[in-house]
């Protein structure tokens, strides 16, 4: 029981941070022509169900993890759509 | 019980498939410039510790959904190896 909690908030915590760096690496460098579209937006969605299935399951890790992972692809899709055009 | 797991299966497919279409673009463009290493690695490192949750949990979706992407960033990362000193 602990081991299971410890190993999926580290889990979570990992797979909630993975996108920062590429984040922050769009916000410093103002490009994204080799980043896909279609992946962050399959990401988001599915991000979005697994909240729910973890919502559903009252799992924390799993609700907190994506709904950070979630939000931190938003800003990516954000930058996206601002930097693409350039 | 039917919902969540069309809700777990769903968020499974979408997350796992997720990243195919940054990894195909990788082997189609030969240009890896705009992606973060960082992000490449804590993100198959936190997606192997799901796998383990998912495990212990005994939650397949879970465990085949992040295996899938364990297996698909491998792909990438590799890509990325070969790609980045071009």
């Amino acid at each position: 029981m602990i081991i299971e909690n410890i190993i999926g908030i580290t889990a979570g915590i990992l797979t909630s941070i993975s996108m920062l760096p590429q984040l922050l690496k769009v916000i410093k460098e103002k490009t994204v022509e080799d980043l896909s579209l279609p992946m962050i937006i399959i990401l988001i969605t599915g991000l979005s169900l697994w909240v729910w299935y973890g919502i559903i399951k009252n799992e924390l890790p799993i609700i907190f993890s994506n709904a950070f992972a979630v939000i931190v692809n938003l800003f990516l899709l954000s930058y996206y759509l601002r930097f693409k055009d350039k």
